[in-house]
């Protein structure tokens, strides 16, 4: 079903395939939907935007296509134009040096935005899953694997350290750090089955069909809930992965206080009660 | 047994099963171990009082009854009396929001008292396990589960947002945020098994007998071990926890600096040697 | 293969099995590996020097002999000079703990050598770690254990919280507090297989000899990729687990703004298209 | 004037100068109202019920007589039972070490409670101010002196470093780290007019009753402001001092999220229009 | 002197009153230079547009005209169509609270934008500045002062804690927290003499114009440096502010390992010892 | 007096002014104190000595000669051999980063040494204090200046941003982020009083001479009392810097849990009551 206010996109397709559910897929899919610097600034508008649209309450990120969910950066077009093309620079280094970092804040920035999106975000990965894939994927709040899925933190590889976020999540979302140290200094492939066993995916599904559905499935049934509990829920984990214990109740307290003004708790239990559906109005 | 200054309570049963080992038991099974007000309130003064006793060296907590653990907040009584019950209220918006933000900071002081106790809490958990049961297990130090216990992170299905501790605390004590991203945004119901595959508790065991027996095992060895080792080493895993490492490494090294002092450190050492079991003066 | 410039040890043992990969041995096989003082101030001197050396990009650490990793602190000699040993001391309670603080600092610094050595280690565990054992493995980037290994956090046991890293660390690697607790607050032995299903080490190998290849295996893999991207993967991976997500992604950004200036990521990308290995120039 | 529920005190005086403001005197002018025990403990109890008390809306903090706010910890009483008492002590050192922690943890728990009072304090500071005398203006929102105070961080006199709270809120309060350091190591006596130069008061009065009348005109001042306002800068400011800029501003939007529904603000711009004095209901 | 690229403006004036010297002049003079939420929103753009712009190096803040730097928020504007509006709402509570939060972070976000700007912004306040105008002066590196200022941190006179960063940034700002507590409690004008007293602003020029030279002429001081010195210089002083001092040397040391690539230390080197006047390409 | 144990130095004298003081002089004057790499080596020697050197209660840091407290970093010295020589370097950018970033972080390690030293250290200042000299000054505790005195943070005027601790420390240690920026942003040279007036120094004396004596009177009093108090409240004074006031409080009252069994206490409370001297044991 398509989704009103997506449509003028170039790298992007988004559409609807469940009430308050948006479906994000990377469509580039001839390029095994490897990313090149317009496709982030175009990612980044998407999820802010999704962010404050009252008409979603839960998102699916996948990549179009059978391939891949993304090989990740797009090496070439990064080579020829972006910062890894070197080229006839005329400035300084240390000049240079500021436009890299630039560069780089921007590129996190834009990928920070399935972070920063008040709807839960779910990934669900197939295919090819390398370099830009782990920074994505990290920036989800539920991560979902089909069979087939070929992990890489493939950075090293290219000769840099990751800078896009993997190095700067992972080691806070997965509680395994003689792994994640591992994966990230070899660049070796690890497979969906080993994702799951280390916490990294939480369900890993037969084939890239079902694994979208599996993350539909639980769009689904977030956006069946209060989106005042739900929105709220996913902020305040959020601060607790990166305050300590006291300033995350602190925290909570004070949200709280303007959240439990909601109708929906009233909802909530009346259906409780009376066994139906709750309704809840949008936000 | 019976254990000395815990008598006159009323929601609570206080025993003691092995030597300077106390057995914490919420004791309201008709209603499934639900909580009300005076119930944390209890709850607060009886860890407060355990956190000094030097009768005292590990504490087993449960649920009384076959059912539950505890089915987490009455919400009966919360929306008669307390916040979700609305009512007339003439303060303006902002002066109600004061009165629930230092509602759920009282009520999260109480639920703190278990990880505040300077002595270990092992929490032993059985049947519903729902909503602020989670909290409470959050703030156990070691987490034992029966075969039948069906944990829920309950609250986004009353409409709104765990604010008692478990979204700042469920963080960090397990290392697979997809997995707890997905229990807390959708409240399902999660099994024993599950819970310990993705490192919540730490032993399954046959059933809540078996639970209580494996908890007061660990609670019995625990105390026989030095008090002053034992509390420190709470201590400095949970400010581990809160934390830089550089910083613990400093506040181990001045908490160490008077603990090293006890005469435990002799007493072990000498009981080491001569195979015997060593005796520890009271903390 | 021996190795320049680490041939004046008493305590240890530094070869080379693969280019660019030292292999630091405890060589006290006779002791089961226990430390005293002399030892880790040699170990910190041996780490301040790989950390600089650019003939090693990968460090592999593990004990010389069958039966121990290391059975951690050679009590024996705590007991005569060190803090342990109490003795006649004229100084007042007050002084004496100043000497233990700065005692137990010193002792830090030199295990944290492993942690702050620029190069990634890979502790090869076998047979007894116990004590200051896992300490030292928790400094270690990646551990990886033989079938035979028997672990024990085992200072509760002689009457003290550890205090030379394993309570500052080991909540941050291992994402199971539960599990965390109870091994440290009972001291009880847990398996190598046990180690791997908590995520403490990454692999179980068949014995000794296979866990120590394992090592090597991976060092070698991870010394033959840019020492550009690889040291920066460790420096920002340690500074993730220390610092809030925003702040280690402004960190990247910096470090990335120099560390693309290497000729590495042409070299790699060269090596990409060509098939062929790439090489890199020294660090 | 009285104020209703303060009068069963033994150690302090409470009044009411003016409406929605209360006046907190120390009241052991016989002995330049040094403090022991039971003092902080009833001081603990009064500014809780401060914090709630919905008819108070600022506090003044003074001491009563003419010499002195307070000259600080009675020693007398406190080397006779207390912390610095040493006697006749059973227990081993470590052991000793977590009774005095425990004690200095529940005495910084009660001074801190001016710090924790949702309400503004301020401090009116006459003749002496010693040792604890500083640890209490720290707490404190805003601090007067007269022109007679004579104040000093004694503790280094009497062998020990600070502990209430002097040492840890000085540097934060003040700008000056090179005079913090000088009157924090050498006791020495500082004068009122010093203490405004470096600005650790913000204001110098003739005498101890112009300083009192300053701060209850200030009092009633803030008193006359909305107190959902007043109460929200005050936590904020708090908030400010203790967490980065960027956590602050997000807390700041979210306790606003709350606040911002108060009738306050209506009742604010209708009075600036009508230039009529508002009326605020209570808190 | 115009400057190119800025001639779009609304309610901003930005001129080049020196050679690399930005200065933007809030434009509203017959409204007092009050803000609407256009006006915060065109200025973010101004700033992230200085911040990147290779043609400036140091930027001068003021507010056109005689009366006011600025007398902050437009309360009428905001009463209409803002978050004071109130107006028929038909959302919940909660939901409204939302829009408010998100609304609040906006407009924190703008106004951040002076300090987010890599280039040093220098205030030059004159008049009015009350509220936002405080709020705004916070976010400049340096604040001098014409001297018929009046200050106040006006928002508890409309009945709400001020939201849009002073008070998160004044007590990092200004060490003298008795003072920043009392002139944000009781929202009393004061003077530029105050000010200076008490380090909110480092100068006091006679009049406005010789306010807004002052400002120039620093600014024109700073444009004459390296660029690439000042901004690093403006960029780890913001870091000190939010971070631990090792956390800062840290970054430091990162910081200039790029940093100090530039051709401008040795430009710097040789017009010492020629005595000339260094120039120092693009940024 | 000649002072046991620093005779064998090259660039600086270290001598005993008064009972329990040493007195540390750059000494190389014809130089202007102006430092290179084998100074700062020695620097850290001579205050990690001096830091656990039981004669040693209290350190005047100042600089030999008329002219200067030091210059600053001997930029000839530094052109040749070290960070800004260039040269010849045949390593890659990213390379030679790294070589930076280890230089200047070992810098940074060497000054570090007087804020680490255990004992408080008073820096007298004289003459020119350019440059290295804040950086020095900074790591002081408490500052003192000769009339004389000429400071800048001179070096944005060399083209880099400072980067041996005065960004990192001087907004923490004086509370005029406005003076801050300024001066650093502009290298401007600020005189004693300045200094005085904005807190960066706590008095100003009429000559060098005036200044070390007012620095050794100091010293020598805070010599006098017991040096568990005074070493204690340094500690804690710093830690407070870093750390929020709850860390401060909490890691006081486990620091004083050790500190409070001296007999520092005992022998100061008695000497108060007899009027006498007390004397306290070395440590």
């Amino acid at each position: 079903m398509s989704i009103e206010g997506y449509t003028d996109l170039k790298w992007f397709l988004v559409t609807s395939p469940a009430e308050y559910v948006a479906h994000v897929q990377t469509n580039r899919p001839a390029k095994f939907n490897a990313y090149h610097e317009p496709m982030w600034l175009e990612l980044n508008q998407i999820f802010n935007k999704l962010s404050v649209d009252s008409n979603v309450r839960a998102v699916v990120f996948s990549g179009a296509g059978d391939k891949a969910f993304t090989t990740g950066l797009d090496v070439q077009a990064a080579s020829q134009g972006g910062v890894l093309g070197g080229g006839e620079n005329k400035l300084d280094i240390a000049r240079q040096s500021v436009q890299i970092r630039r560069h780089v804040e921007e590129f996190q920035n834009c990928i920070s935005s399935l972070e920063k999106c008040e709807k839960p975000v779910i990934a669900a990965i197939h295919g090819y899953a390398f370099g830009l894939a782990i920074d994505l994927s990290c920036c989800a709040d539920i991560r979902i694997a089909s069979k087939d899925a070929k992990f890489s933190v493939k950075e090293v590889d290219i000769g840099l350290a990751a800078d896009i976020g993997t190095l700067a999540r992972l080691p806070k979302i997965v509680g395994n750090h003689s792994w994640v140290k591992e994966v990230t200094l070899t660049a070796r492939i690890f497979t969906a089955e080993e994702a799951r066993q280390v916490g990294f995916v939480s369900h890993v599904e037969e084939n890239k069909e079902k694994a979208v559905q599996k993350a539909v499935g639980l769009a689904t049934l977030i956006a069946s809930k209060s989106p005042i509990a739900v929105q709220g829920t996913k902020e305040l984990l959020n601060h607790a992965r990166e305050n300590t214990t006291a300033a995350t109740l602190r925290y909570t307290g004070v949200w709280n206080s303007a959240a439990l003004h909601t109708d929906d708790v009233k909802a909530a239990l009346l259906s409780g009660i009376k066994k139906t559906k709750p309704t809840f109005s949008k936000l």
